[in-house]
């Protein structure tokens, strides 16, 4: 089947946090967790109708105890069928709420496409599907986890299929921005190797690399670093989840493992040979890849720098040394904090624009902090 | 050989630093680049004479207009000298400075310990050899990247070998103290199989999943989120410095790559042949591997939770979270900041004491901030 990139293109003026004329409610939430939750409440603020199911009556209760609409009944015919289920159960879902509501507009928040979509092509009304992929979630889950504001500013895929009504990509598109996310424009299949490169492939690495720590000795751990928490803190998420999503996804990640097997072997000969200039490649081409990352507010990438300082690890220290760039008038792009074993003191790294950086280690030091330069 | 994990067991009472009566100086730093010239600052600090030299003149200019020491002279009699010179020169330096430097100490800075231990050991005055090696280091290189308190906190690795003569332990530990690190005791090959398990595997897994990117269309990177980005963090480090560390530690990181083979074998047979349960015990092991990462001050761990909080991107108003978290009594114990594109408002995550969050989730909504429950 061709990949249409047609609707990847597609422009639209519509600011994020405004909601179009195509989308006019009623919304119906099937799945009341975490996910279906935060669109019913995002629907809610904006004064639509929001309707929830949910094969836990006790998650219908909460979602509509916290604002996110009310209980389904019979009669109720909604505009759009909002899919939020588990993964291995999106497909099934997604046929059951074209057939339930005929005329309505179904999209769905899974994390993989092209499955759900081949699951309902050849049936009556898939024109009406539209697939969808909220780049959002929480270590937390369930409706009592779920916020309006999940998805601000967050990418949400949308995955219009060749046969997808435009009128129905409209609608979904209303809902992407009324829940405030950035609409990032996919065919079914694009949308599934996508995730497989940025999510799925780095999750599996994330996870190698942890598994290795388990059968390290306790004082062999104390040399743990920022590097190592960082390289695994993706894994601790929940495998029955993970191991669904992956699952559902087998082809595009099979691909890039494959990829990532003849590269590991690369990198065995190398160092089993030390072949430096071979394992020098290896590594040149994990640098090339950090630096095709967006950068923050999807805007071109802008050159930043560390600004390395001691922070004392008491209750303030850190809000005076925040409140002191304030003063400085730099932008702080993001923040580290080192875990340091054994002493009271934190080492803050701080990512500004490189532009800016010596302006502020020179402010920061006048104010009597110890930098790193 | 054996392991003796005599010395890796010796506790000392003496606060981090402080320095102790073994060590009086003149202490002489070979290679005055980021690490060696911190270790003059850190020294000049607590009034030690430190002697520098350099096969870079200008780096030993540059560091003695820092103050972290003087040019070394001929006549000059070093009591400790400390090797910090790139990862493929450390064994030689070490042999150098034996024999230039009789009867004083010796140890390195250096990112694995067989090797320049086992390049020494036949020399006369081996017994003079302790090995070192501090968790710390910047972004940055070369002197002006220096500082005193570069290694305040962190791990340093303190590896004598069976024939290390005790009283050169004590000045080695005299120096990692006085320079504010806390001593990790390992032997030679424990420390090289610890830094494979915790730093060089996960680097070449990090670059393994960073190298995806590269070929990645830009709209499927588009859907990058902040756990792509942790995962491939590390994967930006310097190729020629870690094809040194890691070629330097060829035998501790092939037995665990040959694990990591192993595990992604059993991960692409698993996916292949949609066996869940399979790919779940994978998953598990990676997250039983989160778990045994030493807490934060190297405590026994303590349950967190993560708060997350919707802070519009502009400067100050990251610095009024801090200072409102700080109002409420919580300490903060880690923050992480999601990159949004398209969006004026960032997520921030505070990372805090499980008993502490709903405390603090109440404490910020009376204060009007908008938490993600």
């Amino acid at each position: 089947m061709p990949e249409t990139s047609g609707p990847a293109e597609r422009p639209r003026g519509l600011p994020a946090g405004q909601r179009g004329d195509w989308l006019t409610g009623p919304v119906l939430v099937v799945g009341a967790g975490l996910l279906g939750t935060s669109v019913g409440l995002a629907c809610r603020r904006s004064g639509l109708e929001v309707l929830l199911s949910d094969v836990s009556s006790e998650h219908v209760r909460t979602a509509s105890g916290m604002g996110a609409g009310r209980p389904l009944e019979p009669g109720d015919r909604p505009e759009l069928v909002v899919v939020a289920v588990p993964p291995d159960h999106v497909g099934e879902a997604v046929r059951v709420a074209l057939a339930a509501h005929p005329g309505a507009v179904v999209t769905d928040v899974g994390s993989v496409k092209t499955g759900p979509w081949q699951s309902v092509r050849e049936q009556a009304g898939a024109a009406s599907y539209v697939g969808g992929h909220p780049m959002a979630g929480s270590e937390r889950s369930g409706p009592l986890a779920a916020s309006a504001s999940l998805f601000d500013g967050r990418p949400w895929a949308i995955t219009p299929h060749p046969e997808s009504d435009p009128a129905a990509v409209e609608v979904v598109e209303d809902l992407v921005r009324l829940c405030g996310a950035v609409p990032v424009w996919l065919t079914p299949q694009e949308h599934d190797r996508a995730v497989a490169r940025t999510s799925h492939v780095p999750h599996l690495l994330s996870v190698l690399a942890a598994a290795r720590l388990a059968a390290g000795p306790e004082n062999h751990l104390a040399l743990s670093g920022q590097g190592v928490r960082d390289v695994t803190r993706v894994a601790a998420g929940d495998p029955r989840l993970y191991s669904q999503i992956v699952g559902a996804n087998a082809d595009a990640v099979l691909d890039l493992l494959g990829e990532v097997r003849e590269q590991l072997d690369a990198v065995i000969a190398a160092v089993g040979a030390g072949d430096r200039s071979a394992l020098e490649d290896v590594l040149a081409s994990g640098v090339a890849g950090t630096r095709v990352i967006p950068a923050k507010h999807g805007g071109p990438a802008r050159p930043m720098r560390s600004v390395w300082v001691s922070v004392p690890d008491h209750p303030g220290e850190l809000a005076r040394l925040l409140a002191d760039a304030v003063a400085s008038e730099v932008n702080v792009e993001d923040i580290r904090i080192d875990h340091d074993p054994g002493r009271p003191v934190g080492l803050v790294e701080l990512v500004v624009e490189d532009t800016r950086a010596d302006h502020l280690l020179g402010s920061l030091e006048s104010r009597g902090w110890e930098t790193h330069r």
